[in-house]
Formats: C-alpha cells, sequence, structure tokens
C-alpha cells in the first residue's frame, strides 16, 4: 500500500454522453470509461501521459491492489524513479472501448434496452479508440499529452494519436508495434476468433444472458496467442523438451512442460477476459491501418506533428519483429519527423515489451527524462 | 491414364499376421498396410525406393486416378524422367500405420472385436513406422533401399531407418526436417489438438462409433497447421491484406481473403481425413528424438551405416528451418558419413517440399542420378 501510495493510484469511471461516431458507422450513444492514473497532474496541465494498452490489457497498470498477487500489468514500467516517472509525471491508462475490465464493452449493459450488450456491441478500430481517448482528455481538462506510449497494439493507438490528433501529441512511443498487420498476423488472430466462434457455448456471441461462456474456445485462442508473444528461444530456453513426469504417457494427456504451460495459460485467462472482447481486439489488429484508411490525411496530419517519436523492437520478438517497427520508421525519416529508434536485443519474444531489460529501460528513461527537461 | 500406364501405378493392400511389439510397449496382432507402387523392381531387386510421407499425406503420392483432380502429393518428383526417376527405380510409398487411407488406424476395424478402433488404436512413433515399413519390405523381398526418402516428418522416417536398420539403406534423402520438434513446434501441435479433443464431437476419440465427426476442431487444427506450412512471404505475396469484397463489414464474417484461403483449407481437409489420425500423427512428431531414445546406439548404429545422406532445407521454412536441418548435417558429418546438404533457396515455407522448384529438383536429381549409376 505504501508503494500504492507513493504513485499515488486513483481509479476513475467516467460516463460519456454524447454520441460517439465509430469507424463502421455506427454510434454509441452513450458509453462508459474506467481508467486508473497514477502521479499527479501538475498545474499548467502539461505533464500527462496516455498509456495504451495491448489486445489483453486493462486500466491497472501500476500499482497492487491488496486482493492482487500481481501488480498491474506495466508495473516494471510506471512509478517513481522508474521510466515512466511518476514523480514527475501524470499518467492516465484507460480501459478500451470494447474492454472487459470496466469500460463499455461487449460484456456489460446496454443503456438502450437494458440487456447484455453481447453481439450488439459495435466492433471498435483504432481511431474509434483514440477519438475516446481525446474525449476523457478533454474531461480532464488536458489539452496536450506529453507523452502517449504502448507496447503492440498499444504502440499502434500511439502512433495513430500522431496522425489523427497531430497538435494534441508532444511525444510518442510506439513500442514492438507494425503499421499494420500481415497476411500471417490475420490469420493467426482468424484461428483464434474461430476456436471461440466454433465454442457451441459462445451463441451468436450472446453466450452472457444464456448463462454460459466459450470457455474452451478461448482458452484455444489463448493458447496460440501465447506462441506467437514469445520467441522460439524462450520457450526453449523456459521449457525445451522436459517432460511432466518422467516418461512418455503414450496418450493425450499432457506430457511436455510446454503443453502444461500452455493449458495453464488457456485456463487461467478464461476467467477474468471476455470472449467477445478478444473478438473485437483481434479485429481492431486486423483492421489498423492508418495510412490506407487515411489517404492524403495520413501525410498531411504527420506534417503538422511537431512530435518527437520513440520507437522500440525486440530482436526476438516474430509478431511484430524489427523490420515491421522499422516501416514505421521509414515513414517517420521520409516525412522529415524527429525520430530515435532502437532494437533491443531480448530473447523474450513480443512479451518483451513487459519484461524487465536494462537496456530497453535506459532507452526509455534517456528519451522520457530528456523530454521532461523543465517539467 | 496413359501417364499412370507410364508411371506403372499399382495399389496393394497387404495383411501382416504376425504382431508388432510398438515403441509404447503395446502390441498390434495384426494390421494391413495399403501402399502404391510406381516403376518396376529389377531382378536383383537392387533399384527399390521407400518414400515416406509426412502428417497429413497417404500412400497416393504419384499418378492420378479417374476420379481424381489432382494427382498424389508428390507427383512432381515421382515419374518418368522425373528426379525419382520410375524409368530406373522402383518406388514403395505405404500409408503409414495410424493413418486414414487404408492402413490399420484408428478409423479402420479392430480385428480383435470387430469394432471401429477410434481411441483403442494406440500411438504409433517414427520408429514403429520404421518396423512396420521394414515388414513390408521383407514382404516384397528388397533387403535393402536404394533409397529411403522423405520430407518433414517423412525425412525423420529416412533418418531413422539409417540408425535403426543401417545396413539396410543405401542411402538416405532427408528433407525440410529436424532431429527433433522444438517446444514451439510442440505448442502448435498441442493447440491442434487441443482444438479436435474439445470439440464436443470428439467423444473422447470414438466418435465414429457415435455417427459424429469433430470436424470443427479438426478445421481448425487444420487452419492452425496451415499458417505454419506457409512462409510469411508466401502469404503476403498470395493474400496481402486483400479484402473479399470491396470494403470491411465491420463483423466476424469473412473480411481478408487469407481468412477465406484458412476456412476453405480446413473445411476441404475434414472431408478426408479422421481426426484420431491427426493427433496420432502430431504425436510422432513430438516424441521424435532418436538421439536421446536410442542412446549409445544411436551412433553405433549410425557408424554401421555406409549410406550416403542428402540433406534439403528451404530458406522460408520457419517449421523446420534450415538451423534445423543443420543440427543433422552436423550428427553426420561428425559421425564421418558421406553427406551432401543443400540450402534451397524458396519463398513457400515448410511447403516448398512438395512444390515446384528447378534449384531443388535439380538438387534432388543429380545426387539420385549419381547414386543410380550402374542401375
Amino acid at each position: 500500500m505504501n508503494e500504492n501510495n507513493m504513485l499515488n493510484l486513483q481509479t476513475y469511471i467516467v460516463d460519456f454522453n454524447k454520441p460517439l461516431k465509430l469507424s463502421s458507422g455506427k454510434v454509441l450513444e452513450k458509453y462508459t470509461l474506467k481508467y486508473e492514473t497514477y502521479g499527479t497532474l501538475n498545474k499548467d496541465k502539461s505533464n500527462a501521459v496516455l498509456v495504451c494498452h495491448a489486445l489483453s490489457g486493462n486500466h491497472h497498470a501500476a500499482g497492487l491492489y491488496s486482493n492482487e498477487e500481481k501488480p498491474g500489468w506495466w508495473n516494471n514500467m510506471i512509478g517513481p524513479e522508474k521510466p515512466i516517472d511518476t514523480n514527475k509525471l501524470f499518467v492516465v491508462c484507460p480501459n478500451n472501448l470494447g474492454g472487459c475490465h470496466g469500460s463499455s464493452g461487449p460484456s456489460t449493459i446496454n443503456p438502450e434496452n437494458k440487456k447484455i450488450y453481447g453481439s450488439d456491441f459495435p466492433i471498435i478500430t483504432v481511431s474509434d479508440w483514440v477519438d475516446s481517448q481525446k474525449n476523457l482528455m478533454k474531461h480532464l481538462g488536458i489539452n496536450r499529452w506529453k507523452f502517449v506510449i504502448g507496447g503492440s497494439l498499444g504502440g499502434m493507438q500511439a502512433f495513430q494519436w500522431s496522425v489523427q490528433y497531430p497538435s494534441m501529441i508532444e511525444n510518442c512511443i510506439i513500442i514492438a508495434a507494425a503499421p499494420k498487420l500481415t497476411a500471417q498476423n490475420i490469420a493467426f488472430n482468424e484461428v483464434a476468433r474461430q476456436a471461440i466462434m466454433k465454442d457451441p457455448n459462445w451463441c451468436d456471441g450472446n453466450y452472457l444472458e444464456n448463462n454460459v461462456s466459450p470457455n474452451q474456445g478461448l482458452a484455444l485462442a489463448r493458447m496460440l496467442g501465447h506462441i506467437t508473444y514469445l520467441s522460439d528461444e524462450s520457450m526453449k530456453e523456459k521449457f525445451g523438451r522436459d517432460l511432466k513426469l518422467s516418461k512418455l504417457n503414450y496418450n493425450y494427456d499432457v506430457e511436455f512442460q510446454i503443453e502444461s504451460y500452455l493449458r495453464y495459460q488457456g485456463e487461467k485467462f478464461v476467467s477474468g477476459f471476455d470472449a467477445n472482447t478478444y473478438l473485437l481486439m483481434t479485429k481492431s489488429l486486423d483492421y489498423f491501418d492508418p495510412i490506407k484508411d487515411m489517404g492524403d490525411m495520413f501525410i498531411s496530419n504527420l506534417n503538422i506533428t511537431n512530435a518527437k517519436f520513440l520507437v522500440i523492437s525486440f530482436t526476438s520478438d516474430w509478431r511484430f519483429p524489427p523490420i515491421r517497427s522499422k516501416e514505421i520508421v521509414k515513414i517517420l525519416i521520409n516525412n522529415n519527423k524527429r525520430i530515435s529508434y532502437s532494437e533491443i536485443n531480448a530473447d523474450g519474444g513480443h512479451d518483451a515489451f513487459l519484461m524487465n531489460n536494462q537496456d530497453y529501460f535506459d532507452v526509455m528513461k534517456e528519451f522520457i527524462d530528456e523530454a521532461c527537461n523543465g517539467i
């Protein structure tokens, strides 16, 4: 709790009653965002940081609740004297629209008919998230983010911010991301979606009102996801071909440690995550392609922003490997943006963006500290 | 038909009544092997080639039946004046034990109780396959294979032959294989198995006697498999981010061409393949580790063989990439075997071993022709 006090962890829920027009053409008449903040907003509101979460993330990025075993998902990055230093910065992390941790999403009540949204909740894009985050920003009286920061799908939101609201962002940190998904990326997402949607308990997305859950499909999706988050190398180091028992079973029970790990990860995940949110998040990933979607506006808006960029990739990440981050770097260089790029030597695969790594933390800290001069 | 005549395609079914002791300790009292042959066995029976199939393959490697749209799975490789030249060689390709195309397997009748085997069919290892293939060899009166050849799981069988029956193999061609699976390889197999076994129609493996089939699980397994068979690059070239319709649906129907392709592959596969066979084949892959399993016998048997080896890998194969094939090469070099290694520049991913590629065919042809001198 002492650490939480120093972090000044606060949790809020805010209702927005102004309709939000979505990329799909649909409109959310009302919606709720749950968010946490860390640190303190300074008087001129010039120290605000937006942290954007990834596929299975949420608003709880840092700090430890008394009922938790593990702290927030980026607790190693956010806090007093950590790279995102809450002694200087005021950090805002919302649960994304469509999420399942307090913001409006498929598992919440549709205010129009008082029923659980289920499959009625519209698909949300990265651009929609940025719009909703801008409304949260206004609600907080902030005119400009000192930083927008995210990894993976969070990095895509940071990138989108720089071209959607180019004058409202001072620094943009894009970690382990890509300007769009490849066919292979989409393929993995599609298998995950099919696993969920073929679960007989999916009920066309309306499982909650039927008091069931497509847990087996969601567990499969998560197991598959995990393979793509870890590197071949880190799996080898962690599990290799180690057996759970001393010899082979010659049946289909768990035999290798990696099987045990994946089954455990799948089962653990379903207790805290909503299958429709998983579907929605994978679609947001698939759809993300700002260069194509925004057309000429992409370049003209990129020309407007004065933001400094930091792009980070990890050597063993095969979901969004360095070559994909460099596509972003190339776009930024070609448009004369101020950009730093760092390729971090790391074994952790895509998940390296969540792990402790001194080089990574040093790069983050140096960029952030330099930008914070004068705060 | 004319081409089949030149190929001298013959199909056989042979029943073995001598018990086969399996790696698991179980015994198959009787079993059937279905196999095809191409070309003609010469008088001294010195021109026989064993072709071993991979996970979803079967005995129908070459030629075209009148009711088929596509010829056998390696028709580009096997035939008159093709690399495996049936004008000179007599090629034998069995459906592996545990398969679902005519040899004894989970979907055939257990002679002991006259019921469909289902989950009662034992798990078969690569070593067991080699034993059964040796019995087929004896049945054919062949004492020594001129070549044992296979890709992927078929390459593992070829490798196993060289250490299990080291004096019965004159040349060994191991394509797109590895000496054992990595944790990541096993992980993909495990997700595929879970997809099948979590399908409510799986019925603990006894779905046939219940007149149902775990088609959705098997389709998912196949979709996932396909991602690992293709390279990121080939998917990009073939599908990219192309949409099936002209614009996004904002729902979970098929949108991207890659989704359409995967769903089609999944659906097509289930009509001709048995889910229990899929489970069994993935286990054979996971278990394969002759260096560990055979202990000292591995090296002493490798020392016995006079076989010449050809090992081939493909640059874009990420299931068993060149670095994995080189592990085999290293073992062979360290044991003073005569070995050629070729890394073929190819975009096709793991499936490149089935595709047309002049470099690949030239390497195969040269090695085979040289070894055939005097036939």
